[in-house]
This record gives C-alpha cells, sequence and structure tokens, in this order.
C-alpha cells in the first residue's frame, strides 16, 4: 500500500474544511513548502479571498502550476460514508471533500517539483503556483484578481498547467486544451398589466415573447468544430405573474446561458438574440454578462510535452477535450499562455464520498514531473 | 337636494365598515326592514360568512332580489378626499366604500319593496332577498352555499335582479343579461433538472414547451356570438427555475384562465388545451378549476320587463350585455333562475373615492319599484 510524500500532503491538506472561499491554512502548507524550494511568495488577499503567487527565478519563460485550495460544500455529513474532512483511506481511495477537486492535484504539484528540482540544476524556465481559493465562489476575488494584478506589472505566464480533474476513465485519458465560452442574459420583455377579463386594456408580455421565446429555444447556434460541441443556449429561469391568478402579468423576466464554442463569438450571439428579439417587436430589456470568453490552446509545445509524458508514464494516449463547466483557465488563458488542464478522475466530484485511487496521486505526481522533464529538452 | 329614504338606508349601511366577509350588522338592518314587511327571514351562517334568505308568500312563482353587504378593503384611508366608512354628500354625489358596489343597491330594493307593498293587496308573485357578505371574498360561503341550501329543499327562484352596478354612464343605460364563464388551469411541464454546461443529460421544460404556449396564446377559441365576445385565454403566471443562473430547471408551472363564451363550454376548452400539449409530446400535469360557467339569460318575460320599466322610468333604452367580470349571478342563473343584474354606475367601484350620483338613488329606487309594478300586469 503507498504512503508515498503525495498520500501524505494530500491528507494534510483534506483535513482543514476549506469551504469556498476559506482557505484554512492549506496555501500556509503549500507556501511553506515552496519557499524551502526557493520560490519567492507574495499573497494576494482580496475581500474575503486569499491567493498564493509563489515564482522561483526571474526572467526565463514561466511554467506555471495553477489550482484551487478551496472546495465545495460537503452537504450533510451523513449522507458520506467517511466524515468529509476526515481524509479515509478505504479500499485503494483516499475519500474526502476536496480528494479529486483539487487538493490532490496541489499535492501532486509540490511533489513533483520537489523531485524535478532536486535533479536539475537550475531548469531553463521559472516555475510558479497560482493558488486561490476562490474557484468554487464566485470566482471575483481570486484568479481573476492575481491575473489583473501580473499583467498590470507585466508579468507573463507562458504555459500554464491547471489541476482540475480532467481525467474520465483513467488518469490522464483526457486532457482540456480549452473550454467554451458563458454568456448569460437577462431579459425582461416589457408589457401592460391588466385584468384577465379585460385584456383588451393589457398587453401580456408572456404572449407577446411567446413566439421569439420557442425560435430561441430552436436556432442552431452554430455546428461546433473539431474541439468543440455546437453553442447550446438554455433558460435557466422564467418569471411573470403576481401570483394572484386573474391578473394579466406587465413583465416577463428570462434568464438564459450560451455556451459557446469558437465558432461563434459572444458579440455575435448578443447581436443574434436582440434580432430575434427586434423581429417580434418586442418591448424589452436586456442585460448580458460574460462569464468567460471560449478558449483553445492551439497544439504547440506544452500539449506536445503533455502527451508524450502520459505516454511514458501511463502508457496510453491521452484525448483532448473542451467539454464540461468553466474554470479558472478562462482567466489565465486570454493573457497569451498555452494552458491546459490536467487532474485525476471526476466521477465523483461536487458529490458525496468524493475520492480519488490512491495510485493515481503517485500516477499523476509522476506525470507533472515528467512534463517538467520534457519541457526541459 | 334630495333627503330620501333610500339616501338615508345607504348611509346606515355605508357607515358600517364591512370589509368581506364582514356584515357588520347590514343584514339585521335590512332584516329588520323586512321583518315589517311580513318577510320570514332565514339567517343562513356558513363558517366566516353571514348570508340572509327572506321570502315573502310561500307556492307563487319568486322574484328575487339578490345583492352583497360586503365590500371591497378601502386601501389606504387618507387616500381618500371623505373616510371611506363616513358617508359623505358632496356636490350630489354619496362618497364611501361600497356607495355604488353595492349598498346603494340595497337600499333602493328595500325602498321599491316597501312602496309597492304599500300599492298592491296581494303580490301575483313571492318576492325574496338573497343577501350575502361573502361575493367580494372567496366566494365559497356565500351565494353557493345558499343556492345549494335552496336547491336541496327544491327551493326554486323564478327570476332574479342581482344589484351588481352594471351601468356605465348613465343610471340603468347597460343591463347584464349573462357573463362569461371562467375557467383556470394550472399546468406543470416536467422536465429533467441539471447543468447548463451539460444539456444533453438534462431536459429544459421550458425549451420544450415554448412551442405548445405559442400555440395557446395564438389560438383563436372561438368567435363568440350575438352576446359574447370571442372567448380570451391568458396566462397569469408563470414559472420555472432555481434562481441559479447555470441549473436547467426540472419544472414549468403556468397557471392561466379562459374567459369564455358560450360557443365554446369549459369541457371543449379542455380538452382543446390537452389536445395541444399532447400534440407536443409534453409530460405534464394540469388541474383545472372552473370558477363559473357561462350564463345567458335569453330573452324572455323579466328582460322585457326590465326594459319597459327602464324606458318607463329614464326614458331611454337599456343595452344588453355580459361582458366584465364574474358575479355572483353565476351560482343562480344554473338553476335556471331567469337573471339580469342592474344596478348604479360602475365608474369608481374598486376604486379611492367611490361615489354614486345622490338622484341616481332615487331613479334606481323607482326602476325597481318599476319592475315589480310591470312583473305584476
Ligand atoms: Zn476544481
Ligand atoms: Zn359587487
Amino acid at each position: 500500500m503507498s504512503n508515498s510524500e503525495t498520500l501524505q500532503l494530500a491528507k494534510t491538506l483534506l483535513e482543514r474544511p476549506s469551504i469556498t472561499p476559506a482557505d484554512e491554512g492549506c496555501q500556509q502548507v503549500l507556501g511553506d513548502r515552496l519557499k524551502s524550494l526557493g520560490f519567492e511568495l507574495e499573497s494576494m488577499i482580496f475581500e474575503d479571498t486569499t491567493n498564493l503567487w509563489a515564482r522561483l527565478g526571474q526572467g526565463k519563460p514561466v511554467l506555471c502550476f495553477a489550482g484551487h485550495t478551496d472546495v465545495v460544500p460537503p452537504g450533510d455529513p451523513s449522507d458520506w460514508s467517511f466524515p468529509p474532512f476526515q481524509p479515509t483511506e478505504h479500499e485503494g481511495y483516499l475519500y474526502g471533500r476536496g480528494a479529486a477537486d483539487m487538493k490532490g492535484s496541489l499535492a501532486a504539484m509540490i511533489v513533483a517539483v520537489e523531485r524535478y528540482l532536486k535533479q536539475v540544476d537550475e531548469p531553463p524556465f521559472d516555475i510558479a503556483f497560482l493558488i486561490t481559493s476562490d474557484e468554487e465562489g464566485p470566482f471575483i476575488n481570486g484568479t481573476k484578481r492575481v491575473m489583473e494584478t501580473l499583467e498590470s506589472r507585466n508579468e507573463k505566464i507562458t504555459w500554464c498547467i491547471v489541476g482540475e480533474p480532467s481525467s474520465t476513465e483513467q488518469l490522464g485519458d483526457v486532457v482540456k486544451n480549452g473550454r467554451r465560452g458563458s454568456l448569460s442574459g437577462s431579459l425582461s420583455v416589457i408589457g401592460v398589466q391588466g385584468h384577465v377579463a379585460y385584456p383588451h386594456l393589457a398587453e401580456n408580455p408572456v404572449h407577446s415573447a411567446a413566439n421569439a421565446l420557442a425560435e430561441l429555444t430552436q436556432t442552431r447556434w452554430d455546428d461546433g468544430n473539431e474541439f468543440f460541441p455546437p453553442t447550446t443556449f438554455q433558460v435557466s429561469n422564467i418569471h411573470a405573474g403576481t401570483g394572484a391568478g386573474n391578473v394579466i402579468p406587465g413583465r416577463l423576466d428570462i434568464e438564459f446561458n450560451f455556451r459557446f464554442s469558437t465558432e461563434s463569438t459572444s458579440t455575435q450571439l448578443q447581436q443574434r438574440v436582440e434580432t430575434i428579439l427586434d423581429a417580434h417587436n418586442l418591448n424589452y430589456q436586456l442585460n448580458w454578462k460574460l462569464n468567460g470568453p471560449a478558449f483553445l490552446t492551439a497544439q504547440g509545445l506544452l500539449i506536445n510535452k503533455v502527451q508524450c509524458a502520459i505516454k511514458r508514464v501511463c502508457g496510453y494516449p491521452t484525448k483532448l477535450s473542451t467539454a464540461g463547466g468553466t474554470s479558472d483557465g478562462r482567466f489565465i488563458a486570454p493573457t497569451g499562455a498555452e494552458l491546459i488542464e490536467l487532474g485525476p478522475v471526476n466521477a465523483t466530484i461536487h458529490k458525496v464520498d468524493e475520492c480519488v485511487k490512491i495510485t493515481d496521486l503517485d500516477t499523476l505526481t509522476d506525470v507533472y514531473q515528467a512534463i517538467l522533464e520534457e519541457m526541459s529538452v
């Protein structure tokens, strides 16, 4: 049975109930290890969020490991087989909230860098860690503000490995090399309130908007491409009415969200929605929020090295994917970094009994180390 | 300036703050007057509601005056020019909550019957009063239950005059000879909840229902007829969503209401809605509530007599109408009564500064008396 350094460090992190945006001292643990390696530490605290920017070297291209110490709430602990903040080994798995998303990855990154630095005199790149405690929360004071700070002083990340749990069946089978964009809209269709007995004196916005709504839900926005599935549109909330059964509502509120491929831009989608609304002569207000642009890391140096490293350690090829939700990669990639996401199997993340295979922690450590080595040649 | 018996009785009633379902002793006042005339009184108290059934004679066809002593809440009294429960005469109008809807009518009915009974030895019909204090409320324990009681002992109303404010420009210009039906539906369209990033794992009920909703709002249900405008469909409430922007809702709830003409039955409308929902393959639950059937009093004895009486007293013809909201007539007409609604000008009902023209109170008394006379010949 494994009793590796990675496992030990993962357990130390999992003991800390760092429910988003709490860090609960995790960054202190990681920072201490990095400091011993010669990293310069910079704690960036924004409002309720603790972030750590650590860098070894100054002047060479930057290879950055990125991740988060916060976790989603465990729900009712009695639904768990083992207490969520008491890391437990059972039948080859390590259980605990954050085991897969993503304290296991953080532990593997640290141990991989420690081992790599023992091997080399001086790496041919600077190494950095960008750790936040606001990835599972509102993502306002986390990676976004760290990147703004780095940008403001023109400090750049060249290559970035985000430790999000990208694997689906076995460790390293999938690497994320991009993410769909996310665009939200808040639509209010304005009518005239009235009594259901006198509809000619009112204008029911549910009725006015019905055709436009049908058209929006049935539009094919694009066909996606080699890397992205087609853009999707989903209504998340719809509401109209006073609650009374005899009142025609004066307003209809609809919230919707696009997950979009690189075949569409947020500007195009906004224009197309407004064209549909205008074509139906609606009186409306519409507020847009771009949660993150779509990004795709083109096949380049980092992706090639990652594919080689996984093949060497695991023995099987890896698949590139852009599926799934958003990640903090959306704040890093637009600054020009070549970015991939690589981490444990994601089957149990955000669920009860979150766990990671213990041998996968060691394999992930080996893969991260192999990436560092591949990037050095 | 008028200081008629009708005005005096109306003021006595208006002083009582009988906000629905309170009666505040109004029926006692009316009952005392009717008792002096020889009426047999029967107080029917159901839950929170006081009702009065009073009848003079037993065995002849019944001519019934129907009305309510309850009023809608006045809102903020400081919005009123005069205190809502302090009846005030001002520039020819009597102000107070219930002046037009319908304590003025009740006063006119009582005085008309008193005068009529002074003229005749024995009327050729029985005379009845059906007074409730639950017309403005949930109408569960009012006229509905009185009619159930009468039906259960096979006591019938032959002709019925409801004192609702039917007039629009001048007293008696409009008489209601029917009402549209009211049918409500509560629809839940069932989908599968999910995350907006993974729409293929969810089924958005807003999307599934969009075409059906559009079709429902655009269907022409019938063309109405000589007496009724076309049937109307209105969505009063629509809701889906958890509030979160990244969750695809699992259920869409829609409440709607039909106001329907005699060209459609509630059964037909229900079937047509269900046919539309089924044609769009929706998984749904649908609960119906028939608030009241459509009814139309065919041109008959009572309507002819009422038209003659108005022409004689006012000098102008009256118009028959079925427009507007529901009334307690819907509980009386289905038992086979020939029913009309005739009362003051409705311009101020349910509003601040509700009022009635003082001379209209006397004219209305004369009209009611003239109807009794016309019905006697
Ligand atoms: Zn994560
Ligand atoms: Zn009324």
